[in-house]
C-alpha cells in the first residue's frame, strides 16, 4: 500500500524559460498555422498549449494542459478554432502550480470587445500594479502577467485599441513580448529593452510573429526582421504597421537565449543562434584550451558549442552521450534506487568512445550542478581516464527577474562556490567557464546584452522584496 | 469510415435546474463534507462541480467537468483542499458551452484577499450590469453571473465584505442563492424574492448552508431554518449572524422546485417536498378523475405524485415502467433506429402490470412532449389497452427567467397547443393537468410562489431583447 | 501523502450474477443489436462487456472493462465489427481479478476456423476437465469456463462443428448457457438442468438468443420460447435447427432469477418475472403479515414484491427510501465515515412518508445482511417508530455453486444466525422471511426450481474442495 | 464535420524491429529492474510493454499499450509485481493490429505449471507448426510464436521442463530469442542461427539477460558475454546452467543490428555496435569519397557512421539537422499541407551550418526512400549548394523473415531501381552506398553476418507463399 515509488522529474540541470508565443494574420489555416508554430516552439514550454482564433466576428479559444501534440490530439478541436487570425502561447509553468486558469492565451471580454492575449517574459513591476488595480476594484482571476495589462487596456481612457495598448505596455516594467488577439487585428509588442525575441515573418497573404523564427520555417513563412525593443506592430485588413512606445532605456537582450533557451536553427535579436553559440564554444577553446584527446557534448543542448570547441582547439568531436528520448513526465523509478539512476534514464555513456580517453565534457551552463556531478560519475564509469568540464557561459551567480527561472542565489552552486570547490563538488579532473567577456564577444552585438544572471549587474531597478510569482505564497489553485 | 452513429442525449423531456449550492463552516473535514453534499446535491447540476476550501490564510480551489464523483476520484485532490471552511458548487450547463472556465466557484484576488463565490440563480440584469462595468474598465474571463457581483464586490466603497456584499447584491435583480467564501467568512444570501431555496443547517461544531436540506442528511446536519428572502447570513469564528437587504418585494418561490427539481425527501422554503409533491397529485386527482385500472408513474420524478393521485383516486399503484440506470452520457444509437430507442433506452413497460389495463400514466410536467409521446406508444405496445396521461403541474406556457432551463415559447408545446392538441400529439387516450389554483392550494404559502412559466405573470420586470445567455452569441471557448 | 482515503464499494448486500449472453444471427447491423441488447442485460455483469461480430468470412472483436456504453464509446469500434451475424457478453467478476484476458467472448482459431465463445453460469467439474487437458498438452491463458469448452470443442473428432459442440458440452457437469459463433453458424445451449436463463427471439428476418427477454424488447424482437435444458440451437443460412444433449436429468432452475436477478420485464423459464415476483410478495404477506401503517421496499429490486405484500395485505405501499444513481464506481468517503454513510449514498429516507409510522420495509433477499442493518437504523432516524423486516425469499444458508456470487457459508448471515438473532443483528422489530414452499408455489414449475442455496438440496455432486475460481489462489494477473 | 486532418505517422523510412526481451533472476526488485531494463530497451518496440514476475508461488502479469514509462505509470501496478525473478518484453506491432492480446509475455499454465514467455524474432516455419497443432486439437487465441512454442512445451512428453523447451525449441526454424520464467526457473534460449542478440550479465546476487547490453548498464549490472547461437541457458536457485540445441546449423548475425537497430552504447554478438557503426562510416569514406565542405548525419541514427565518415574523410562533422523530440504519436497535420511537413514537423536544418556548403549526407541504410527525399530538399532549400548522400549500408533489396519489418520487395526502392536511379528518385547531386563487402569487413566475425536482405541470399529454406503475419489476413481483433 505505502510502497514508496518516486518520481523522477523531468527537470534536469537547466534554467527554464517561461513561454513561447506565436501569431498569424490573414491565413486560411490560421489555427493550424499557430499549431504547426507551438510545435516548433515546444521547447520554450511544455506544461500547457493554447490557441485563440477570431474568424472576424468571435474568437475561440481551447487551452489545455501538456504538450501541443496531445492538447490538440482531439479531432474535433481544431474545426472550432475557425478565422483566419489566430495566436498561440506554450507555457512552462513555475513550481507546482499546473493550473489550467494560467494557461495562455486568456480571452476577456471588455466594453462590448473581446481579446486575446497571450505573453512572455516578467513584470518588474507587477505587484504594484496589482495593488494598484486591486485598489481600483479590478478583481483577479489568474496569476499571469497577462492578466495585469488586459486590465490595464480596458481602464485605459484612450480611443483605439493600438493606443489602449501602448497606454497600457507604458505602465509595465521588466521583460515582456505580447501577442494580443482582437476580431479585427493582431498585435504584437515587446519591452523597450528587449529582453525577449520576437520576430515577424511573412507568407505570400499573411503576417506572422513568433518569439523564434523557426516557428517560420515549420509553415513556410519568411524571416522579415525583429521587433524591435519597444515597437508595436499592428496588423489588420490594411497591412502592417508599427509604433513605438516612448520609454528608450539601454536594450538589455537575453544573452542566455544565445546559451541555452533558442533552438541553434533559430534568427533572435537579428542573428543566427548557431552561429553565435557555435562561437561561445571557439571562445571557450581559446580561453581554458586543454590537453585531451575527444571533445563530447552534453546532448542536446551543447552540441553546437562543442563543435566550436572541437573546430578550434583541433580535437576531435565524438559522440560519447547518447540521449534516451522515450521519458515520460512520470517516470517511476525504484524505491532502492540504482546509483546515479536519474542521469542513466536520460544519458547512455559510448563506452567505446569513452574508454582510455582523456574527455572534455562541453557543457552550455551550470545551474545547480546536481546532474552534472552525476554526468561526470557516468562519464567515468565508463572508462574516461579524465574529465575535463568546460562551460560556454560564465557561472550563473544571480537570480533572473526577466523571464528565466533562475530563482534564487541558495538554488545557483555558482553563487556560494568558487571554480575550484564547483570542480570539487562535480568531482571533475578540471573545470573551467567562459568569461563575460568572452561570451559577449561571441554575439554581434554584445553591448546590448544583459548579463544579470552573471554579473548581477541589473539592467532595471529591482524592488525589494520583490517575488517572482505573485501569487506563490498564498494561491493555491490545483485545477486542471 | 463516415459511419453515421448518432448519439441518444441524457436530456429528456424535463427543464433543466442551473445549479446546487453549499457551504460549511468549522468542520476540520469541511471539504469531505462539502464533496458529500454536493453528491446529495448531484440532481440540480451534472456538468461540472467544484470545491473551494480555506484553512484560514489561503483558498484551494478544485473543479472540474462531470459528475461529482469523477470531479474529485483523483486522492491527490481532496487532501490539497485543506481547511476548516469551505463552500461547493454543482453547474447544469445552458447550451454546449462545456467550459471549466465557467465552472464554480469563482476564485478571485481583490484588494489582497481571496474570495470565492458560487451561486444557483439567473439574473435579470445582468446585461446592463455587464455593460456599466465594462464601461468602467471591468474585464470578464466568464459567462457567469458569479463574475459580475464579484466584481460589484471589488468596486465597493463600503469598509467590511458583509458590506460589500450586500452593496453588490442590492445592485442584482432576479433570482441568486450566493455562497461566498473568504479567509475567515461563509455569507450566503438569497435575492429578496426567494426564487430559489437556500437552507440553513448545523452540526454539533458547525454551521452549513445549502440549496437543499438533503445534504444536510448525508453529513448529519440538522435542518434549522432556510435563508430569508433578502438575507445575508454571515458565519465566521464568533459565530452566525443575519442581516438583510433593504429591498422587500413581494416573495416568489419557484414552485416548481415542488413539481420537480428538488428531491422528495428535502426541506425547501420551509416545507417537506415530498409532502408537497404528493399533495399536487391528491389535488390532480380530485380535479382529473379517470376510469381507469391502475395508476403508473413515470419514473422516478413523478414517484411521488402518482402515489397521491393512486390515494385520492382509490385506484391501485403499480410500477409499469422500469427505469435504466446504465445510460452514459455518450450512448451510441444504431444509424438504422429502432423505434422509440430513445425511451427503450432508459425506460422499460412492465408488460404483465400493463396488459389488458385501462392505465392512468401520472408526469410531474410536460415541456415539449417529445419523450411523453413515445413512452405513451410504449405504454400502449406493452398491452395497455387505455392510456390516460395525467399532470400534476400545469401547462408550461411561458419561458422562465430566474434559473430554469425553459428557454424560448417555440420549445413549448402547451404555448402553441391546447390541450386537445397535446392530446393528439402525445397520442394519448385521455390528458389532463393541474390548474394553477390546484397547484398552489398544494403548498403551504401558495400566494407566495412564483407561477409565470405557467401563467406568464413575471414577479420582475423582463427587459427587451432579453438573452439568457449572455455571450451566447459571440463566445465560443472549447475549454476543458 | 498517506491520507486515508476509503472506497465504499459498489457491492451492496445481493449475490452477483456471473454474466449476460446474446446473439443475433441474420442482421444488417448485428453488432449494434448487440450492443443494445448487451445495454438491456447490464444488470447480469457490469465489470466488462464485448462483441464478436462474423462477416462469414473473419470474425471481428471487442472486449473492455466496463459498462456497455463505455466499452463502446469511441464511434470507430462499431464500424470494426462488421457482419450480420454476432454474439456478446457481458461479465461480473469474482474477487479483484479485473483481468482483460477474462472479459468474453473469446475467440479462437482451431483447425483453421475461428470459433467465439460466450457463457453465463459455472461449471461443477471445471478442475477435472482442467487437469484432463493440460494433461493432454493443452494451455490455458484464461480462468474461463468458456476456454474449457473451446478445448473440448477443439479436440472432438466429431466432423461438425454442432457435433463437436453436443460432444464438447456433453463432458461439462454444471450450470451454462453457451453461445458460440463461427463465420457461418450462431449455435446457443443450455445445460441439461437449465440452471441459467435462455431465451429464443425473432425479428423479420434474423434470429436472437438472450439471457433474458427484455434484450428481445429493445431491438424489436419478439420472444418466441425458451432454449430448453440440454438443448443445442443452430442458427445458419436455412434457418433455425435443434438438437439435444443425452443426459436428462431433474431441471433445476435457478429459483433467484425470480426473486432478484432477472428484471421484471422479462420472461425467463417461460415465466414472466414480474409476474412471480409479485406472487412471492403476496404469499409474504399472507405468511407473515404485519399489524403496520404503510409497506415500503429497499428499491429498485423488492419494488415488485413489496408491490405485492401491499395488495394482499391491503396496507398502503410508499417510496419511503430514495435510490441515488449518481454513485460511480470509486465513490471516495471521508476518512471519518459519517454514521451510515456506505447507505446513505446509496438511499435517502423520506422523512415525510416514515415519520411516526409503522413501517413494514420488504427486502428480496438477505445474504450478508450488512447493508439491511445500516438501512434499518436510517428508517428509523427518518422517524419510523416500527421497523418491520419482511424478505420475499427463505434465509441463504448454502453456497452456489451454479453461477451465483454466494461464495462461504462464513459469509451467510443465515448459515450462523437464526432468524431471531438476525433480527437483532439488523436492529429490526420484526423480521420473517417467505418459506420454501410458499417460494416455491409462488412460480409456475415450483417442482423444476433449484433451492439449494436455501435447502443444501444441491441438484449435482458437489466435489471435495471445489473452489469456484479455478486460479483465485494462484493467477494474479493485473492487465487493464 | 468531415473535416480533413490527417495524421503524420511517427514511421520513418527505417525498417523496424520486433521486440525487446529483458529477464532477471535473484532480486528483491526484479520487476523494477525489469521496467528499467525495458525502458533502456524501447528503440526495440513502442508498441506495448509488458512484465510478468513470481515471487516463486505464482506468476503476475501487467502488460499494455504504449511505452513502457505510461504502460507502467498507475503506481498500483509495480507493487503487484512481486517476486525476485521477472520477464519483460517490449513489441513491435506489425500493421495495424494494435492488440492487447498479442502483447508480450504472454502467460499460460500448463499441467497445473504457470509459465510466462516472451520472444523476439520470427519463425520460417510457424504455419506449418499451427497447422500440425490445430490438427492435434489446439487452440489458438494470440497470433504470437510465443504461443506456439508454449504449445509445444505443454504436449512434450519430456520430463523436466528444461528438457520441454528445448523439445520445443528443437522444432522451430527461423529467428527466435526466447526468455521463459516459471515459479521456479528463468530460461533464456537463442536459435541456432543467432539471428538476434541476445546478452547475459550479472549484478552482485542476480543473473540478467537481454537483448542488448544497453539494459544491464541500467541496472548496473555486468556484462558477461553472448547467449550462444543454440544455447539454452538455465537460471535457478542453484545458478546458471547452459544445455545446447542439437542442431548445428551456419550462424547468420543480423548485421543489421549494427547498422540501425541496436544502441550505439550496447555490446551484441560479443562486440561493441559503436565501434562497428563507426568503422562502417569509415570504410564508406573509403569506398565512396566525396569532394566536399562538411558531414552531417541523418540524426539520431547515423551519427555514428557519419562520425566514422568525418574521421577518415578529414571533412569536417557539422550537426546540420536538429531532430525535434516533442512529437507524439497522433500528430495532426494540416489539411492543406506544408511542403514536406513530414519531414520538418522531426528535422530542422541549421542553415547557418548548411548555407553555401557542399554537404555529405550520411544515412544508415534506405528501404523506401520517401523522407530521405523530402530530407534532400529540406537540406538544399537550407542553403547547401551540393548534397551528396552517402549509404552505410548497401542497398537493402530483399524482405526479411527473421524478425525485421521490411515486408516486400515491392516497397523496396532498390530492388527496381539502381543506385543512379534512386540518385535521381532522391534528388541528391550524389548517391553511394557501402559495399556488401565493406560491410562485412567492418565487424569482427564478418563471415558470421546475414546478408539476405542486401543479397537475397537466406541462411534458411523460405516456404512457399510465405507470410508473416500468420492472421494478417482473417484475423481483426480491435481490442485495446
Amino acid at each position: 500500500m505505502s510502497y514508496d515509488l518516486s518520481i523522477i522529474e523531468e527537470k534536469g540541470d537547466h534554467p527554464r524559460e517561461f513561454c513561447g508565443v506565436f501569431g498569424i494574420f490573414g491565413d486560411p489555416d490560421a489555427a493550424e498555422k499557430t499549431y504547426l508554430g507551438l510545435y516548433a516552439l515546444q521547447h520554450r514550454g511544455q506544461e500547457s498549449a493554447g490557441i485563440a482564433a477570431s474568424d472576424g466576428k468571435q474568437i475561440s479559444l481551447h487551452r489545455g494542459m501538456g504538450l501541443v501534440w496531445s492538447v490538440f490530439q482531439d479531432p474535433a478541436i481544431m474545426p472550432e478554432l475557425e478565422g483566419m487570425q489566430a495566436i498561440g502561447h506554450n507555457r512552462y509553468s513555475t513550481t507546482g502550480s499546473s493550473d489550467l486558469m494560467n494557461a495562455q492565451p486568456i480571452l476577456i471580454r471588455s466594453r462590448g470587445e473581446q481579446i486575446a492575449a497571450a505573453h512572455n517574459g516578467n513584470l518588474i513591476n507587477a505587484r504594484e500594479l496589482h495593488t494598484m488595480l486591486e485598489e481600483n476594484g479590478a478583481i483577479f482571476q489568474t496569476t499571469s502577467d497577462s492578466e495585469i495589462a488586459l486590465h490595464l487596456i480596458a481602464r485605459s481612457k484612450k480611443a483605439t485599441i493600438e493606443e489602449k495598448i501602448e497606454d497600457s505596455l507604458s505602465q509595465l516594467e521588466g521583460a515582456y513580448c505580447f501577442v494580443f488577439l482582437t476580431n479585427s487585428k493582431l498585435i504584437a509588442a515587446r519591452d523597450p529593452r528587449g529582453f525577449r525575441p520576437l520576430c515577424i515573418g511573412k507568407t505570400e497573404n499573411s503576417f506572422v510573429v513568433a518569439s523564434e523564427s523557426c516557428a517560420f520555417d515549420i509553415i513556410g513563412a519568411e524571416y522579415i526582421r525583429s521587433v524591435e525593443p519597444g515597437e508595436l506592430i499592428v496588423i489588420d485588413d490594411s497591412g502592417i504597421s508599427s509604433r513605438f512606445l516612448k520609454a528608450r532605456p539601454q536594450k538589455s537582450f537575453c544573452v542566455f537565449e544565445y546559451i541555452y533557451f533558442s533552438r541553434p536553427d533559430s534568427i533572435i535579436f537579428g542573428e543566427k543562434v548557431d552561429k553565435a553559440r557555435r562561437m561561445l564554444g571557439k571562445k571557450l577553446a581559446e580561453e581554458a584550451p586543454c590537453d585531451a584527446d575527444i571533445v563530447i557534448a552534453i546532448p542536446d543542448s551543447a552540441n553546437t558549442a562543442a563543435l566550436g570547441y572541437a573546430q578550434a582547439s583541433g580535437l576531435r568531436f565524438e559522440i560519447g552521450l547518447i540521449r534516451n528520448h522515450y521519458v515520460g513526465r512520470t517516470f517511476i523509478a525504484p524505491h532502492q534506487k540504482e546509483r546515479n539512476l536519474d542521469v542513466k534514464v536520460k544519458f547512455n555513456p559510448v563506452t567505446g568512445v569513452l574508454k582510455g580517453k582523456r574527455v572534455v565534457v562541453v557543457e552550455d551552463s551550470i545551474v545547480r550542478g546536481t546532474t552534472l556531478k552525476q554526468l561526470v560519475r557516468l562519464i567515468r564509469s565508463a572508462g574516461a581516464v579524465k574529465v575535463h568540464v568546460r562551460v560556454s557561459s560564465p557561472p550563473v551567480k544571480s537570480p533572473c527577474f526577466y523571464g528565466i527561472d533562475i530563482s534564487s542565489r541558495g538554488e545557483l552552486i555558482a553563487s556560494s562556490h568558487c571554480v575550484e570547490e564547483t570542480c570539487r563538488h562535480i568531482e571533475a579532473d578540471s573545470l573551467a567557464y567562459l568569461s563575460v567577456e568572452g561570451m559577449l564577444s561571441s554575439v554581434t552585438e554584445g553591448d546590448l546584452q544583459c548579463t544579470a544572471c552573471f554579473t548581477g549587474d541589473y539592467p532595471t531597478e529591482i524592488p525589494q522584496n520583490f517575488v517572482k510569482d505573485l501569487f506563490a505564497a498564498d494561491c493555491g489553485t490545483t485545477e486542471k
